[in-house]
């Protein structure tokens, strides 16, 4: 299914090199003030283009709101929005409609559909993201009026590790500053390095993000099965290249005891709260009112330019390949927003199913 | 919400100290041979009480079918099972009405419900699972019509890591005869003691598991909200303890590079199929015919005897707790079947709508 | 599929002569004061075993409370509840194995499933609506906290019509005085003597009932597909012998004009409400604050002494057929309190969908 | 939501006078040939400005496709259409910013979003459904590859009926001949002339039409919430001006007796089928493989010149409306096709979920 969510629902649309990709929000309440701008500068975020280690296909990226929208506020309608694909250049791909690209789509969308859109990926290109981020600004937009923000940054890249350690919402911010979205400058300067290194081998690298939504109220999340951290780990886990999801102490907390992982609970200023976050802010599935914190393991560009092997689908020969087209070494820093977007849609699904906000208008 | 699944649906309910638990199952085609040994044989390997290193607590855990299988074979219609709660001792939990236990969910189900059934952490509790294990028999079944199995091994406690490589159903088979359900003989014996030590000393410790799915023919998988990887990690993710999830080389692909991390085509037999499987089975969220490999990550069991600091939740002061009762120290090997009957779950689902089973009857 | 709602969700599972029949309650807010007499007393509006001129199976329908209920408070998880099928005599419908009875769902059943407990209809049998009437009783309850009832009484059975008008809940009250839920007595005694008749002639009657909710507040349902009267017309078709379902004027309007069928708007103690209600409450699929009023058509029970012809499943050759079990001679007015549980079950959902009620706690 | 559908679901966005409607229909199958034309046909009839007894507001409703056809094929990914407010005029709604019509959604959109775009009726317009008659254009197409057809016909306005009665498909086709989709030359005649007489007098009409679907195999339709009769009553229903829904003898059956309504098996060349069809082709929710034959009333249009009183909804003061804008006056025979499109989309819903349709691929 292309639609996500129970009270704030995403279908997402629209193929790497058709006419367009887009969104349809439903179920945002009325009254939520809304400008292109606000769209926009998350796209931004996303787009491509802008370094010299991402890829140099360049889209404007530019959101068109077709409806749900009036007088710069929501009407509880839905939104829809469309963002045209403009620099399309499907030549390259003649030579794969036939030909799988290794730890792409390709040959599992033949699998399932007999037939596919073989230009750039097609509906498995990340280029689909980008109507989920702008899916997700409307989300951002609305949980602000209850001051949560949801902020990324990057901690590792091919192993090196950022030493980043983060207090609060400004603090992250500081990872639009980075190339790779990495709050550590040593680190980052590492990490970009390390992509250049690769980018002229013709190889590519993965690695991991985290993404943290601040002033979450407790009480958010459905048990048993659209728990906060089952909802997080379907909605990160689709995104693309996503490998691995974790919690808190996440695989870690597999290595301590009880009495290292459980958080103690204490009193402050009249209000229960915990005394760590071990826990990333969840527990039985229910926010507890602590930062929630999830990290996603990305794989590394599965578009690479040195020589792989795959087989002709129709022939069923085995040839070589070797992909030229433009292509990030390494995706994570542009996965960061997405990854927002995702955590956004989650909060604010989960936060009206929930009653914290009003399910038809804010007013 | 308490159901789980788009075309073969699992309804859950009861409460830990509650008259009963059950599931109902709906959506599972006509004409599948089920017996209520079926469903009991898997219900026994979750049980509780059955070896030294396991909560105390007896549970017969009796399937009672009270719908939808006539005559030893399903109607189409819903089947509804129902496992009373037998051994009961709800006085232990009096003085927690009050005392929401550290890393279990009481504070917050206290949040967001105002107010909850303590006796034996109510519907937050893992005997929930028995539900979903009781379910994932009858979707296992109908796996095993298309050859299908779901098979888990633990792979670590506490940093103890099994050594053992498997490669065909059969070996996994062996978990079966460890007492934590570890393959590996030696890593066993080490783990054994280790929880031992840990239960003495009042604590607990965590896990990884590792479940894998055979003979999952290509194809399955709904692009782009309900891949099959987003599915697993949600069905796994709802799991009590469980703090991280990931797909074939998971984390560790942020450290690999593209061509260390794709897996090429090659053709076998007239089929193509990848030559490794470090994606898991798994590309662009439908399954390439490899095996499906994931792992949970369980986070040390919650209730420990060791004095752990917490707050009343009338009083709002600060008290110190020794959690007393029947618990295991070590829940993973317990959350294998469990985590068994998801990945049935997910993947009965998946191929149901998949095209994979006709939806409504088997013959 | 057997789930019915988004926010108030009812799963309903057993067949006539199973073990028992039940529902699972799964979203009603935590905090409901709820005993099982109030389950009980609806139950007993619908059980069979009644009046002379009602089918002789006589059911306790006793209702069972397994979960989601503790010290008659609800918890916000599933409420699950089980009835058993006491009365049954499966006898009479082993000849009926291989011959589908005319007007029933026998042949359909084995046309989707390939086979079906042909035991009192099976699934399909109108046991079914006692779990629903059981799901029923909960929303009724809830929706009570608002002050909203929903009453239904007969209006017209085999072309005899009740000429009562009703003005407030108080009045459809006195339907439940009347064997057949007629307000008008002298109508009643009509339909009795009616009924009677064609009980000794082996044959059936059917009939209109009209259902309505008072005290709905203006905004309740969710326009496009989620309309008020949408889920009113899904969730009354859904009942078994129904064949027609309208709203306000219904049919009717189809004969007036726009000035006879327009609602002009005014002012009462500050409040705009329509001056006349012949959309029956609803407008663009919203509720106008006006009483619901909504009718439904049912069709003659179709089980009947006088002869008719089938057909054997097996060996295709006609036969004549006369049932002979207990049955309805019209199962209009035992619909009645089915057709109020559908219509409680449609407000609990949009009522909670639509922020009317929190969704987890009631305090 | 404005989503509908389980396996081919149909998510309609856009308000009358935003920049477009449209939708984005998810869950066709993989491999469907479709054209533009395939979808303009369906719009063309539809659309307004077309005779002297509809609207003057002209459309020209071009589809325009954005996504999941490629080389005028199904993708088995989401199909996005957008189709272009052109002939808006927004000034004649500017005093009716604060006055509700009667009889339209302005009050209760008020009431359930605390503000609208209050332009043509905004979300509420009939303008919404141009793109349930785009996306019913696919459900059409595919359909007709088990060569199901779905047709409609008005058979009632203002009182004056048709005596047409057909037999096949192609009998139905005749209404396209008359203005208002009427195949009794006669009564059309009358229906238009009548039409005339209530817009010279500043008035509206309604009435009733019927939906035919041919060729429906046996064994369509998911209970007992899904069943087939449900489905469509919800979706008819969720037109516009829909104020009841019939199937088969509908309300009629309501004074016939058991033996009267029931349709007797009989065996045509080796298959069973019924002599008859009072059920309209529905038994228990599941086809019986005769025609589905269902009916809705639709009120009269409530846009009407002749005076009204209505609120402003700031000031609460009582005044008189007079509406002068273009409109229908007596919208059924436009409707015709809407019905057509609710139709065809039920039953591809429920035929890919009942397995009748591969869910992926065609081929």
């Amino acid at each position: 299914m292309n639609t996500w969510g129970r009270a704030f629902r995403v279908t997402t649309w629209g193929e790497s090199h058709g006419p367009a990709v887009g969104a349809v929000i439903d179920g945002c309440p009325a009254g939520l003030h809304i400008t292109r701008e606000d769209i926009q500068k998350e796209l931004d975020r996303r787009r491509p283009g802008q370094s010299s280690i991402a890829t140099s296909r360049t889209e404007r990226d530019i959101a068109r709101v077709c409806s749900g929208i009036y007088e710069e506020k929501t009407l509880g309608t839905p939104i829809s929005i469309i963002i045209r694909n403009e620099d399309v250049d499907s030549r390259a791909y003649e030579e794969l409609r036939q030909l799988p690209r290794p730890g792409h789509a390709d040959f599992t969308y033949h699998a399932k559909y007999g037939w596919r859109d073989h230009r750039g990926g097609g509906r498995a290109s990340a280029r689909e993201t980008a109507a989920r981020v702008a899916a997700g600004a409307i989300a951002k937009k609305l949980l602000l009026l209850k001051h949560i923000q949801v902020l990324g940054h990057v901690i590792e890249i091919h192993g090196i590790r950022s030493k980043f350690v983060f207090e609060n919402p400004e603090d992250l911010l500081q990872a639009e500053m980075s190339l790779v979205r990495c709050c550590d400058t040593a680190a980052s300067d590492e990490m970009i390095a390390c992509i250049d290194r690769v980018k002229k081998a013709g190889n590519s690298v993965g690695g991991i993000a985290e993404i943290v939504a601040f002033n979450v109220p407790k009480g958010v999340g459905d048990p048993v099965f659209n728990k906060l951290d089952c909802e997080l780990a379907q909605a990160l886990m689709s995104i693309g290249a996503v490998k691995g999801v974790e919690l808190g102490e996440g695989f870690k907390s597999a290595r301590l005891t009880g009495i290292e992982m459980n958080d103690p609970f204490t009193v402050d200023s009249g209000r229960i709260e915990t005394k760590t976050n071990k826990a990333g802010g969840i527990l039985g599935g229910i926010s507890t009112g602590s930062p929630i914190i999830c990290r996603v393991a990305v794989k590394p560009t599965p578009s690479i330019r040195m020589r792989q092997s795959t087989v002709n689908l129709e022939s069923l020969e085995e040839v070589n390949l070797s992909i030229s087209g433009r292509h990030d070494p390494c995706i994570l820093p542009r996965i960061v927003p997405v990854a927002e977007a995702m955590v956004a849609l989650v909060l604010a699904d989960l936060m009206i199913t929930g009653g914290f906000f009003h399910p038809s208008r804010l007013t």
